[in-house]
């Protein structure tokens, strides 16, 4: 085989841990030649990369549910793309697959952890590092096994016209609750309640997030989802009715700190409404992924679902700015860099 | 029926909200004669009045799970009794009684949330307001079913020399855990250890808490059953194993608070480690209370499990200053003023 042959790999490496938002200067771009995979491997061409929040946990030293990224590394990235060369029988040139193949154009694999999708027309690669990939499993698993949602609820999500957000309040829906969606600014909050159905939206920038819910959600919160953190996970925790259920999915209005962030002041609303706040992770749930992969599919086709990728088209060495948009909210839907 | 005439009736009521700690400018002495109880009612003379922490929260004017005690109100206390008349079939004069009898020295009632109990000379009526009383319930039903203990796990209770904290730890050395506790001082230290059979104890006036769970807990905390918030509970966090579970019994380092107090930090180590913080009120175990009270008397009865009450002898007048020494730290075991 000698297909690899004058091929290079462009790699995005972590080249020092950030202090507050990641710049230019934590990033060292590198090449290498692509060579012939192994007996047992396979190599991909990645297509698109997917930009998570959990990412700036990845790029710090401390304890974390993964591994920091080592310094010299190549960043860590779940990322779809399709496989050019294979000595692994269970994965053949052509194939499309996802996995975690890191911030680079080309990734050896040996197929541990890795998925073959089948793109479509209507249902492409960027939509299953979203709603039908680790994205939509987050919002699933989180609302219905952590937030244990029952029918007609009332439930807030926080960072609602993100990835996960999005898919949790229509989720949400399906299951005939009342959603309230917060977001940053007018056209999230116009998307996430016109284009998703969500029942009301708080542009946190524009409103005082406190005094909306209690307009929005008069009766009290059952499930809050958080994405956020913050002083929107603390103006939730005044709001929630008895045995309400938060299921904390992330808090990235604090990932970026440079000091240490202040904790929710309200907790003690946890004791009075004996309620729960419980961390989740979706890998904890993998053994369940392809039942609820094809439920949400199924969703999908039948237009109950709404999966919006946004999708930024550039090189592999985009990767830093593009990640930035993500932490300055300027995403709607998934942020996903495809490779050009 | 003529026994209750010339019988007067002391009363501590609630003058105003305190800010801080309760003073005693927060607190009216009156009197009043003691009437004949109405059909279907009964009086009781107040024997012992159970002090706890929960009743600064009473005293507050903001919500809680409780309505707060009204200004010019009797305040709030659970008590234990003698039956002194009654014109209630289920009630009969010396029948002995616990219920929330408030903080005077006779209480009128029509028998709703009041136990009848059989003091003897090796239980007396102190124990039924400490670990045959709410105080038991708290800890068994915080630490069996919010806690969801499983046999052998590591414990951490905060206040662990209190009413709730010490039995919770001996529940949970009756399971076979390893236990610490944490207290102020080596005198509470040293109960706990020697005296209860609690695994370590952390004297959290002298150590780093830290640190000092770091050392006593090297696997880390599979449950840990706070009574006190605060930087006590950050530290704690920081030290979950995965699958921990919080209870949230209570926070009485912040009650007294002239700040609103910050929010625990780490609390995002609950996501780290797909960790719960889940509060609770024991009265929504109240159904399962005589089987647990049973299960409750019968390990005392074999001495598997201690009751200290810490009595304190004087007038109903002094309940203000006895209310100061919970806050101080200066009870060991449950705080009960005997009325002489």
């Amino acid at each position: 085989m000698s297909d690899m042959q004058g091929l290079t790999n462009h790699q995005v490496r972590l080249a020092a841990r950030p202090n507050g938002l990641p710049g230019p200067d934590v990033w060292d771009h590198t090449t290498e030649p692509v060579g012939e995979p192994a007996d047992g491997r396979f190599v991909v061409q990645v297509t698109h990369v997917s930009l998570d929040p959990a990412m700036r946990g990845w790029m710090n030293a401390g304890k974390s549910y993964a591994p920091p990224v080592g310094i010299g590394e190549v960043m860590r990235a779940l990322a779809a793309g399709r496989v050019v060369a294979s000595k692994n029988p269970g994965f053949a040139v052509g194939d499309h697959v996802t996995g975690t193949f890191g911030v680079q154009s080309y990734a050896e694999s040996d197929g541990t952890g890795v998925q073959k999708v089948t793109p479509t027309d209507d249902v492409g690669l960027p939509t299953y590092l979203a709603l039908l990939g680790m994205t939509g499993m987050t919002a699933y698993f989180g609302l219905f096994d952590v937030g244990a949602l029952r029918d007609g609820e009332t439930v807030v999500v926080s960072g609602a016209a993100g990835a996960v957000g999005s898919v949790a309040g229509q989720l949400a829906k399906i299951k005939g609750c009342r959603v309230v969606g917060i977001a940053g600014g007018p056209e999230k909050c116009a998307w996430i309640t016109e284009e998703l159905g969500f029942d009301a939206a708080i542009d946190y920038r524009a409103e005082d997030v406190k005094k909306a819910l209690r307009a929005a959600a008069p009766d009290g919160i059952d499930v809050y989802f958080d994405n956020v953190g913050g002083d929107i996970l603390d103006a939730a925790l005044t709001r929630l009715r008895h045995g309400a259920r938060i299921p904390i999915c992330g808090a990235i209005s604090t990932y970026n700190a440079t000091e240490p962030p202040p904790g929710p002041a309200n907790y003690m609303s946890l004791l009075v409404n004996r309620a729960r706040m419980e961390g989740f992770l979706v890998f904890d749930y993998v053994e369940k992924f392809p039942q609820a992969a094809n439920e949400m599919a199924g969703w999908l086709r039948e237009g109950k679902l709404h999966s919006r990728e946004d999708v930024v088209s550039g090189q592999v060495s985009d990767f830093g700015d593009v990640l930035l948009r993500l932490f300055r909210g300027e995403n709607t839907g998934k942020l996903v860099l495809q490779i050009a």
